[in-house]
Formats: C-alpha cells, sequence, structure tokens
C-alpha cells in the first residue's frame, strides 16, 4: 500500500516534504494545497495536482495524510484543528508553550472526527523531545542541557531586518564551546543564557544608513539579542547571497546522571543534529511520523498524539521481524 | 502504586537493578533470587528478602516486575521463557544473531501465560538501536556507523585471561578517531573492522611467563584480536587493581544521509553515551522498561516485546500532561 500524501502550504517545509516523499519508496505525492493561487505555484514533482486550500475537503478520500507546512504562530493553531476533521495529520508546531492549548483543540477536533493528529514533530520538538525524554527515564535526578546551533535563526534574522537602515539579514546562533565542554565533562553546571549561546548577525545596511546605529539597536534588543553576547558583520548583498544563502541548523541535547548506591558513577548521553537544510530535515521527520499516523489511523486510533506517543516501530518500512533482526 | 520488581541473578547487574531502583520513587524492591545460598548473598537495600530461583513460584503475587539479570549464552534463552510463564520480565538478552529466536520463544510463552515479555533492553542492543531505528526512519537511503567504547569489553578480557601464563587481564576497546571524523564529517567512508576500532590490553602475567609468547598469542587470536590493531602493555596485579578497577563504556551511534530534490544536503545525526558504569547504565534502562513493563502488563498486553514496540511515554514516571509540558 502506498501512502498518499498532501502537503498544505508550499514554502521551504512543504517543498521539504516533498523531496522526503521522494526518499521514500512506500509514499506518494497526492496533492499540493495553497492559498496562493494555484497557477502560480510550481511544484517539483510531474503530474501532481496542485489545489486552493479551500478544495482539500473534495479530496477527503485521495490523501491519507495531510501534513500541514504553515506557521505555529498564526497558521496552524487554525489548521490543524480544522483539517483534522477531514483528514489524519502531521504538523510541526513549535511553540513550546502553546502546545498543551494546541494539544487539546486538536485532540477534541480529532477525536470527534475519527482522525488522528500528530503535533509538533520536528527535530525540536521532536528529535531532540525524544531524546529528552528518554534520558530523563534512564538517568532520573540528573541535570538537561539543550544547545541550538550552529543554525540560522529565522525569527532572529527577522527581527534584525525590521530595523530602520537594513535591508537584508541572517543571524546564527552558536554554542560557547566552553560550555559544551564542562557539560560533557559531566561537571553539571549551572549556565546562564548568555554562557549557553553567542549570536552573530551578518547585515546589508541601506546606502548610507548610520551602521553604529544599526549595531546599538540589534546588540541591545530586548528577549532577542540584549542577553547574549552578540556580534554584527556589516558586509555587502552579494557576500550575503554567496556565504550564508543556506539554512543550517543543528544542536545537542545532553543529560548527565549518576548511578550506584552511593552515586559513584557519572553518565553522559548526548544527541546531536548537524543538518545542511533545517527544513529539508524537519520535513524528513514528518515523513517518518506521517507513516506513523497511516498505520495508526488504520488502527482504528483517534485523537492528538505527539512523538511521545508513537512507538518506533510505527516510523519505520521494516515489519517487526526484519526490524529485530537488522537494527536491534 | 509503587511497583514492586524482582530480580533474578545478584551479579553486576543485579546489583545495578538494584541501584535503579532506588533512584526511582515508583518503584521498591520486592525480593532478590539466587542460584548460590541466599544465607551467603548479602545485598544492599535493608529487609528485602533473598531466596532460591526456585522459589520464584511462591512470590508470583508479591512481584510485579522479575527483572532477569543472568548471561545471553546460558541463563536468559532457558530462564526468560520460563519465568515470563509467571511474571512480567525484562532481560537484557544481547547476542544480536539469536535475538529472532530468543523473541520467538519468550513470545510463545508470554502469550500462553498473558504476561509481557521485553526483552534486550539495554545500550546496545537498547538505546543504541533506538538510535538506529529512528535515524533510519528520517535519513532513508544512509549510512549506518556504531562505535564502541572506549570501554572494557568483558568477552575479550576473560578470552586472554584463558592464555597460559596470564593471570589477569583487562581489554579496552577504542574507536579510531581518525575513521569517528571522517564519519562525523559525513564523507560517508567504508570503514573495516581494522579501521573503525582498535584493541589495547592491560595483563598480569604469572612469574616468569614468557611474555614474548602472551603477546603474540593476544595479537594473533582470531575473531577477537586478529582482525584489529592491538596493543598489550604488561603491567603488575597492583596496577591493574589500581588503575583498572572500573567498568566503564560507551560509544556512538552516527548515521549520515541526504536530503533535497537532488541529494544536495547532507546531515549527521549522533547518539553517544559515556558511561563510568556499563552495568550500572545497562540497569537504569532496564529500570525504564521495567516501568513500561508493569504497565502494559495492567493494559492487558501480552507477548514479547522490545525497545521498538514500546511508545517512550511508557518510560516516564511523569503523566502525558507533564510531559508534553516539560519535555517537549
Amino acid at each position: 500500500m502506498t501512502i498518499r500524501i498532501g502537503i498544505l502550504g508550499y514554502g521551504n517545509l512543504g517543498r521539504g516534504v516533498e523531496c522526503a516523499v521522494r526518499h521514500n519508496p512506500d509514499m506518494e505525492m497526492a496533492a499540493v494545497f495553497t492559498r496562493r493561487d494555484p497557477k502560480n505555484v510550481e511544484i517539483l514533482t510531474d503530474d501532481v495536482p496542485v489545489y486552493r486550500v479551500e478544495d482539500a475537503v473534495s479530496m477527503k478520500d485521495a490523501v491519507d495524510v495531510m501534513i500541514l507546512c504553515g506557521g505555529s504562530a498564526t497558521d496552524l493553531p487554525v489548521q490543524t484543528p480544522e483539517l483534522v476533521r477531514l483528514f489524519n495529520v502531521v504538523d510541526s508546531f513549535d511553540t513550546h508553550a502553546k502546545i498543551p492549548e494546541h494539544f487539546d483543540a486538536v485532540d477534541k477536533a480529532a477525536r470527534e472526527s475519527g482522525h488522528v493528529g500528530l503535533i509538533s514533530v520536528g527535530w525540536d520538538p521532536g528529535m531532540f523531545s525524544l531524546n529528552r525524554l528518554y534520558a530523563n527515564a534512564v538517568l532520573p535526578g540528573g541535570q538537561d542541557y539543550t544547545f541550538w546551533g550552529k543554525g540560522v535563526s529565522q525569527g532572529h534574522s527577522d527581527a534584525i531586518r525590521r530595523i530602520k537602515g537594513v535591508r537584508d539579514a541572517r543571524q546564527y546562533t552558536i554554542p560557547v564551546d566552553a560550555a559544551l565542554d564542562a557539560v560533557r565533562r559531566g561537571a553539571a553546571p549551572q549556565l546562564s543564557v548568555r554562557q549557553k549561546h553567542t549570536r552573530e548577525c551578518f547585515v546589508v545596511a541601506e546606502d548610507g544608513a548610520d551602521l553604529a546605529a544599526i549595531e546599538k539597536e540589534i546588540v541591545t534588543m530586548p528577549n532577542y539579542f540584549a542577553d547574549y553576547d552578540t556580534t554584527v558583520h556589516f558586509i555587502s548583498g552579494e557576500e550575503l547571497e554567496r556565504d550564508h544563502k543556506g539554512i543550517p541548523h543543528g544542536g545537542v541535547v545532553i543529560r548527565t546522571g549518576r548511578t550506584g548506591w552511593k552515586d559513584e558513577n557519572s553518565h553522559v548521553i548526548e544527541y546531536s543534529l548537524k543538518l545542511d537544510s533545517n527544513p529539508e530535515f524537519t520535513a524528513s521527520v514528518i515523513a517518518a511520523y506521517a507513516r506513523a499516523a497511516y498505520r495508526l489511523g488504520r488502527e482504528g486510533q483517534t485523537g492528538c498524539k505527539t512523538v511521545f506517543d508513537i512507538a518506533p516501530a510505527y516510523l519505520s518500512v521494516l515489519d517487526g521481524e526484519e526490524l529485530r533482526r537488522r537494527l536491534l
């Protein structure tokens, strides 16, 4: 059985899902849904239709899993509960503080319609969350650390772009090596925001802009930069295009803890990602969980789920016997 | 509800489980079962009885999960199918090639008796297997690498001890840094056995033993050492006791793979463990899965399971809402 995938929202993430479907032989693209005029949306896969979002209902029986590729701020809080009334869905809702609320809304709609809604799938939340949970269960009473980067933060890049005199910008979040080293040594340090990450900004200014004023506005910006050691580089538009076009990211989840009758032994569990393309990797995680959503749906399960609720075997194209033989 | 844990087999692993139970507030020790004379077995926890293995049946209603701490060569193939007729059980069966056979035997007995048998729990098989599965599902078409060490290999240490003229020995398995670096760079190298690990041996010889002969016998030993670059150090019994008493281990699971329409982006997923005590960490993983076995048993599930079949939430003492709020 081929799993027919629908993509709703065709930006970087939607395109990433399209690429991921191509890498999974048990999946195929059924349709792309967009808020733009479908005539103006060109996708990579041949012979796959592009529809308006409003037409999704008419594809109810042609899509097994609908993947929602909108943003967490305004799109997903509306779209996920709405679409789960028609489809099994997967989203990558990543506003950590609002996950409980989102879960409840999706759960209600999913139970009423008899579908599965898998939320907050990606790498953080997602693979990082899984590793936090596993490591917490194995080492109770330990310390958790999550470092992000080196990678591009879209939100911070946007914040710089809104400053007067800035034409374009790219912001990198970078873990502090000394902090990482201390954590890996099992020193269990207490780390402030400033001690964990630095921020590096590449800014293209408009002609004649006040560079000193821009730099000051960046490094003192509350929430975004004020609590960090921030470096600002002014570069040309050509340099930005040439050296900073990619969307790399990654990070590290570490848990340290002690075992033994008198806590005499120390352990370090570390999970790390080094990603050339943040949206394509996120999309690859989503594709694996789309397989799980499809299978859960066929089992008759309903309601909202997260990565915590899915047994790992559901993600793999291999059956239980092959998994045990090849990967256990 | 407190989960009442039984331990069958009181060596390093059994003692590790006893320590792990102490670190998990929702668990308590019910009893230890031994093949030795219980009068000669002193355990760490006060007021917990030590019984003969044969008496396990009489504790049927006093133990929620029985943890089997015997060896994979001869103990577990017999004990796990036998004990799962009486209890929900967890074992750490680690003979990778014989897992399918063990699974079938445990599954049959577990279904007949209505219990859950969780096999091959630990870090490899166990946490490493999980990371292989997750990474394979996320990056289809990539390359898998598992490195072990730096750590003590019990089997290789034993092999050296059997050589004439050797009084005691400790063998460390060490990953080759250059190989690790190439893998982490995403170079996707093909690595021979020799290119991945080296072996370092600390040997206490008997007085007057032929050291050159011992060294030659070690480094040419088929399967164990012949395919590796092996270093042999002769040390005194006091040095062995002073510097090599611990049982550290660890290792790294890496998967690299590419995404994008033309495979243009590269990704590295890495999971690593650095463990002061191999048996205590294994025991800590087992304790978390004992919680899962208990819950699955209460749900009425039966049969043999592996880490692949258990949704992560089952491992945590936190409920779904707290997990989503704190770890997602």
